[in-house]
């Protein structure tokens, strides 16, 4: 972790487990809430808190940024982090997952359990406490509420596109994946943290946010699709996660992609096998997607959408400078984690 | 339900899952929500809904109420029972409670589970949607939004102060009672629905909030109280639910106090039984509490405190009108569900 953000990270318990402390029977609510900051906030790429700050950087001139305005910025980056804090937690919970960035995921661990959805509202809160203490004097404070807000709704799209138990391949259309995608993570991941730092470097035009909407979704779409890519392909070792999206039933590319080429005979095959946990039912899935040539298809498509994307910035990022979308592109494509 | 309040809670599913109808690929979504509000949302007494427009209707002439205003503060109305369906689908899981208003817990239903997290932040979102379409362009606009936010942290604190899986009565001081409670209910019931029609009809002023606050979080602390009780005390089949707070290991006023008048031999006996299952157990419990007469303790104290509110109110609702406080006194005293 770079050190500015570490330090940013300690004064951010300190100070949402210190506030209340003269409250004696808040104390055990406040070590937990430290307990759950410290398993479930760092430990991730940070790649979303960081944009806010390099956003903002390449928005405003260094020399018109305040030391009060870096340390909001941080501080905006750390609620998005507290943000996917919150939704993982969640998730993890929901897709009983099992291991989550190296560790196990914190319902597992002992005498957590469903005590661990508390645990993720006590996350959610922490965003809106530290946004009302450091930036309620701002002029964007109510957009950041907004922003935040919206966000979390969008969120809850995922889960219900692609019920766990049902188990209907119909329903895994790549008009469907795009949906779930722009909802799920394309919106939080990509255009939150940039459209945070255009509210802090005082852009509130509607046209423009719509312009760097418009990129930052498609990055998205394709960062989730690399996701879903390395969700089976990937190396546990370098992920820190094992995969499980086959036996989830996921709604991933691969499955999308791979249904509009198989034969039908390859169709009835995925269907017995598709969202089924017994290893051989997994291997059967990923031995089609092998047949499918799925990876040679995953790096074509990450070439055009790469390509795509930098005509995208050409024709939408008329008013904004390119670095700011160029900088998330270059950390994106071609990453193995 | 009132008439009026039935047509605005229809209109309101129509609006929350009509909004997006043009994207087919959310439909299952939206589907799900409208199951979701349906089943979750209206059965409650709406006592907090109903406040908001009541105390509204106390602190402007009602000459002075145009329709829009009185739509917005059924609507904010709403938004605080949409909060409470969210806390209870949450609460349910993390309790494994059975039944909630005389019906099976939305958890418990079939093929819903877990997936119930997820409902519950649709719930949560879809306040902060509606408070954005009706509300945005209101000078309150961002108090609600704090005051939403600061109601969903307080609630979070409840369940961490009496972790249901280490059972030591030596934290179920009265001390530790009082702050769960204030944070847990007190809050969001009563100080929420009569700052929000405040700050709707104009008044910003901290003192008159704090002095609102004070009042409130009292009749609060005893609404809790009254819950407490009910919990061993109240006929099922009025309440709408069967009292799990013995065995779910509950920071309950009823063990909170007896604890502070039972000899050691009384509190051994207790030590054995608080917090289990089984049925002896929870016999033994309340045995202990008739033993220690309770329900006479608990209309002493039901007394006590309909004196003391009245005090506070003639000594701090200086420049509010007494109604909106006594209006809520009425409800909720000598209630038997």
């Amino acid at each position: 972790m770079p050190n500015s953000l570490r330090l940013e990270f300690d004064n951010l318990i300190i100070e949402l487990t210190a506030q209340d402390i003269t409250d004696p029977a808040l104390s055990d609510a406040l070590n937990r809430l430290k307990e759950v900051l410290r398993y479930n906030a760092p430990g991730g790429k940070r790649n979303r808190g960081l944009s806010v700050i390099g956003s903002l950087r390449e928005l405003v001139p260094p020399s018109k940024l305040s030391l009060d305005e870096i340390h909001r910025a941080l501080l905006v980056g750390w609620c998005i982090e507290l943000l996917q804090a919150f939704f993982l937690v969640a998730d993890d919970i929901m897709d009983a997952s099992v291991t989550r960035r190296g560790q196990p995921c914190w319902y597992k661990k002992d005498g957590i359990g469903l005590d661990a959805i508390n645990d993720a509202f006590l996350l959610e809160g922490s965003i809106y406490r530290l946004l009302r203490r450091h930036c309620r004097g701002q002029s964007y404070y109510i957009h950041l509420l907004e922003l935040f807000t919206e966000t979390e709704l969008g969120q809850t799209l995922d889960l219900m596109t692609a019920p766990p138990h049902k188990i209907d391949l119909d329903r895994f259309t790549m008009e469907r994946y795009k949906a779930i995608v722009k909802y799920k993570t394309a919106f939080y991941s990509f255009y939150l943290p940039v459209a945070a730092a255009m509210y802090m470097a005082g852009i509130e035009n509607e046209t423009e946010h719509n312009n760097a909407k418009t990129i930052l979704l498609e990055m998205g779409e394709f960062f989730q699709i690399q996701d879903d890519y390395l969700d089976c392909y990937g190396d546990p070792a370098v992920t820190g996660k094992v995969g499980t999206d086959i036996q989830d039933n996921k709604c991933s590319w691969l499955v999308v992609k791979a249904l509009g080429i198989m034969t039908p005979e390859q169709r009835k095959g995925l269907e017995a096998c598709y969202g089924r946990s017994d290893a051989e039912s997994v291997e059967r899935v990923k031995a089609l997607y092998d047949t499918l040539e799925m990876p040679i298809r995953y790096h074509q498509h990450e070439e055009e959408s790469y390509q795509r994307l930098q005509k995208l910035i050409q024709l939408h990022a008329k008013n904004l400078p390119h670095a700011v979308f160029l900088n998330f592109a270059k950390k994106i494509y071609k990453r193995n984690k």
